[in-house]
């Protein structure tokens, strides 16, 4: 099989490292910056590499990986080049826009929700996507024989294929993803300006956690809220009209916030990270060595630790650790804690 | 020196407890529930209980510590039954409209930046209040020795004494605790709702942390939303005014961004928890004992992790824990992480 990239960045080239891991395929790789292309070649991501899009030859998959604001003519320039019975797809973070303006016959777009906090093609890794969801977005009018090559070539890449319709996916995007980045800029902003003079007190870890990605990556961010601006201004209606109910009813809002309770414990026991996880609560003395202990108890256990919170009290001689398991390994993470004299709740 | 604690839960244990390290104080419980009152005493918190508030004699201190709804009556009450030289405080969450209320020749607000994951007499602690920012709300006209007698009272508790505005008082902790809540809450609907069908996917640590207070104790939370309605209410307003000028501009918000990222890092580098600290983020590979082994070293070297957080990439094969020590400690931090081969960043 032949696989052809375009844009071949720390995505890009880990599509091409994950591909190569399989007998029979080659990979050639495009990028809009030469520089770029040498450094991928240079790192050995690729098979081959190519000047122009159209230079690239009997290329059965390609994979559109530039930055948001090219994905559109770069897929069109893919689909141009393609051969008919090829897929072009891409991994940008929102799709409607993308799918609506892109080819059915010869597009289906894609987005893993893999990356890292690192850029660059330095950075690719083979098994970026090992394990990870990779939403596929066809049309009622894509060709079977296409999303049938796209999904085995995504599950070969070690992802999970989910199809999903392009329009859900930027909804459910700017629900769980986008939506929370805004809110966050706009807590730090209150913040700032209700201090004043004042020094930020001890509130505890409410604050930092729920800012904890105000303010990440301004270039990357500004481009996911355009593109999906659809759908978060969507969100963002849905926002401001919640916290005018709420505005109008601030001394009646106990049931509003158990039905908070409810779902907020719905949703991540289905599990957040991929599997149905477990929220163990420790009580724990806040002092060196405690959070090393329990996580070594429970290493040694090979009980892995998806999420970790610890939330000092104010005099840093208390706390409560807050750690996420698989639930399968739940009730034997308790019994090793409890068996150290700690509280779990 | 004579002190009445009015509610003996776990903070008027724990301030009977924290006044009764001192030679020379007497401390006299009462509460409006006499099985609490039974409790307490059982608990060996308190020198003397009475039925009555006007029962308790020859009080200097004065510390209310009712649940949010009484907290008016009950400093009314106490008011009543002190003699002219006696200082009346409370220990609520929120000020404004409580001050407002009472007298101010016989009462000055407090608000103790402590608590616990726990209620009730039975989890009262002598040092509860060690190094918590206490806040105080004097009035112009609050008499200058009662003022004093309280800023000291509260130091002996060994909490640190801040006087602040009520209505700051209220602002603040409405900016950066209240809202956050509120703004929790409304994630997880809006994303309950999103979700639809499809099940939850992995979006890393952001929507978990961004909802980790959602629902949070809903009936103690409806009574502080309500008790700080006015103040609340205006950070709703700004937060909603925020919020429609990025809905009318969701193509332009690069500037925006930038400016939460500045905004953030300068809210949490003078110290969210007490002091200067600074984040460390480590790329690490996920595997159990890594957490373990990282926290193990910083504590045999005597550094405190005062907040901790685990992204696990995808694939769960690698993440980022970003740790918050003091920034004293922070440069032999980064050695002895670096020593590891760890990459911080």
């Amino acid at each position: 099989m032949r696989v052809a990239v375009l844009g071949v960045g720390l995505i890009g080239g880990s599509v091409a490292l994950a591909a190569r891991r399989q007998d029979g395929v080659h990979v050639t790789g495009w990028d809009h910056d030469p520089a770029a292309l040498d450094r991928a070649t240079s790192a050995g991501v690729l098979d081959a590499a190519v000047a122009a899009i159209g230079d690239a030859r009997d290329i059965d998959v390609w994979v559109v990986a530039v930055p948001l604001a090219a994905l559109a003519d770069t897929v069109l320039a893919a689909c141009a080049a393609a051969g008919e019975a090829a897929i072009v797809t891409d991994v940008g973070s929102t799709k409607h826009a993308l799918v609506s303006a892109s080819p059915a016959a010869c597009y289906i777009g894609g987005h893993p929700l893999a990356g890292a906090e690192t850029a660059g093609v330095e950075h690719a890794r083979a098994d970026l996507f090992d394990g990870a969801t990779w939403y596929l977005t066809p049309q009622t009018d894509s060709p079977g024989v296409l999303y049938e090559r796209l999904h085995r070539f995504v599950a070969s890449l070690g992802a999970t294929p989910v199809a999903i319709d392009a329009a859900a996916h930027d909804r459910l995007m700017a629900a769980v993803s986008h939506l929370p980045h805004v809110l966050a800029n706009v807590l730090v902003q209150q913040a700032a300006l209700a201090l004043g003079g004042e020094t930020l007190p001890a509130t505890g870890p409410s604050f930092r956690d729920a800012t904890r990605v105000a303010g990440a990556n301004p270039e990357l961010w500004a481009q996911i809220y355009a593109a999906n601006g659809e759908a978060l201004g969507e969100q963002l209606d849905a926002t401001i009209r919640r916290l005018q109910d709420v505005r109008a009813r601030l001394d009646d809002l106990q049931d509003w916030q158990q039905d908070a309770a409810q779902r907020r414990r719905a949703l991540l026991e289905v599990g957040l990270t991929g599997g149905p996880e477990q929220e163990l609560r420790v009580a724990v003395p806040n002092r060196p060595g405690v959070v090393a202990d329990i996580a070594l108890t429970l290493g040694h256990a090979g009980i892995n630790i998806s999420d970790m919170s610890l939330a000092p009290s104010t005099d840093r001689r208390t706390g409560v650790v807050g750690l996420w398991v698989a639930s399968a390994d739940a009730a034997r993470a308790r019994d090793l804690i409890t068996a150290k004299d700690l509280l779990v709740t």
